[in-house]
């Protein structure tokens, strides 16, 4: 049974667990730091496709396909996929999941995604009624460019607070057995935040308020303090956000992270030799760092007690251009270790 | 807790309930024959507000506050809402629920959202940690036209197979209280099927072969037959899709609902009346007759054991423009009263 600790976090009694994940990038991820974690690191940006959005099915399915084959599960062992992406009506996860025969919950959550996948796949795990489940986020610089901000073609100039859409895909493997680690004991679904943000090419701040509102949250409904986590890692707020996030958090709630915060974003380039600006982002960017690194140091006891945050912007071209400020939202899973 | 009938069907042991339920609609829904249900016809297509976009939101927030007022229920009551609609980002729903302060997890469903609410909602709702949850679908014709097909003003002619996105609403509040009616014993979450119809004005053709899966699944995990039900409702295939679900039930798995079933496309217009084609469609049509006129006869005693099934189509324009057919998927849950 799950049940509320205080307002907002809810803690699973039956603690689901992973039985495998795994990533797949694109070339300029491979050529980051993080470049041996990932399951497959894709050279050509098409993935063998016609188009960049069949690129993006391409990556999550190569996600997929690994994970599922590292747990040594079939499709048909799953009850459910929930999975999401950037792209208009998530088409990268419909067609991804569309030949798996898996039962799909689509959605959508922005950079969110992964941690409301996580979160809720937790929940349903723990409740009973689903045994296997498959979690997965994705992204893609160039389907995101073009359907974001302007043409590739274009060339356009980037603002230094923008962060860079990650071309990558993560994919895990959950199940109601809590005997494997990592494990997931609690979760909080975040609520929106907005300050009236607009620049949408600084989204690390619009996101700020709202990991700062979850993080807080969590905290206080777990009675627990910064240095009790091995890491709170949000996912993706980039540089400018993660300074916004550390700077609100300290003023507003007295809380001091800057001892254990690290943000996908800031991880998975190089930022003194990659020309990424603010950081990584995109659905695919926390999915694809969670689903190697991080997982592979907690399997390997190198890590413990890392409470994952995913940020999303719940903004479209579409409400900028009317004038609107962007909805922050940030959804929460503890990972634990031993 | 729950645990699985057969391999698909979700059995709720605590049965959640409704609580309230609420629907607003546009002008032309209120001139059909469900106009006397809903809570509130805008003669406005704007709604008051400057764009189509901020006139969905309208929409929502309508049908949510009103849904949340018969409740009895401020925002604060809420553990969660789960929501989505149409629009490229979901910005229907983020801005919606935006000012309610309520933890969201946002969905992407197509014409199928308000189904995968219920049904993961009641799910939630079971585990324990969910005590009042909002559930919430909209779509609105003029945004979904400008987005998916071509600007109003281009005047394009429509196919007879085509359907109308409906401009509507519609909110319900669950409860992890068995006690209300009508409440959701079992649910069934979808798989993608997609025989590769790519005639994105026949969508009900594309999304009839999922909506057969999904109720051929229903009735074999809980061994009953389409007698045993009041009425199996699917949303939204219209005239055109619901006579292809009728057939291929009936060749394919020697399943005859003819006399029970009914969609919420075919209910909400008159069809000889209002020049609508095939029906309606949009997340906000089932979401809105459900939440009105189905819930309203349960409740009253008029109407019992209804297998309601919310279908969608998973393209996008991009996926059409790249050569790729239509993935439907259909969740289902069963609304008993009595």
């Amino acid at each position: 049974m799950a049940y509320r600790k205080g307002k907002s976090v809810i803690h699973l009694e039956n603690a689901p667990s992973f039985v495998s994940w795994a990533a797949a990038v694109g070339k300029k991820e491979g050529e980051g730091p993080l470049n041996a974690a990932f399951d497959k690191v894709f050279t050509d940006e098409f993935c063998g496709e016609k188009t960049f959005e069949k690129a993006e099915t391409h990556l999550q399915k190569t996600a997929v396909n690994r994970a599922v084959e590292k747990a040594g599960l079939r499709f048909e062992d799953f009850d459910i996929a929930m999975g999401g992406d950037l792209l208009n009506q998530c088409i990268g996860t419909s067609f991804s999941v569309r030949e798996t025969g898996i039962a799909l919950a689509g959605l959508y959550g922005a950079c969110s995604t992964m941690a409301m996948s996580l979160a809720l796949s937790a929940v349903l795990a723990d409740g009973g009624a689903f045994k296997n489940l498959l979690c997965v986020a994705s992204s893609h610089f160039c389907s995101a460019e073009r359907q974001y901000r302007t043409p590739l073609e274009y060339g356009g100039q980037r603002s230094q607070a923008a962060q860079w859409t990650v071309t990558g895909a993560g994919a895990a493997v959950l199940t109601a057995n809590g005997e494997n680690t990592p494990y997931i004991p609690d979760v909080i679904i975040g609520r929106i935040v907005d300050l009236g943000i607009k620049d949408a090419a600084n989204m690390g701040a619009a996101m700020a308020p709202a990991a700062a509102d979850t993080i807080a949250a969590f905290l206080r409904d777990t009675d627990t303090k910064p240095e009790d986590y091995g890491m709170i890692l949000t996912g993706d707020l980039g540089f400018t956000g993660s300074e916004l996030l550390r700077e609100v958090l300290k003023a507003d709630s007295g809380i001091d992270i800057s001892a254990v915060q690290n943000d996908c974003g800031m991880m998975i380039f190089d930022r003194e030799k990659q020309d990424v600006h603010s950081g990584g982002s995109g659905c695919g960017c926390s999915a694809a760092v969670v689903c190697s690194h991080i997982l592979n140091k907690i399997a390997a006891g190198e890590l413990d007690n890392v409470l994952f945050v995913g940020t999303g912007a719940l903004l479209s071209p579409t409400s900028s251009l009317q004038g609107e400020s962007i909805p922050g939202i940030a959804h929460g899973v503890l990972l634990k270790g031993a």
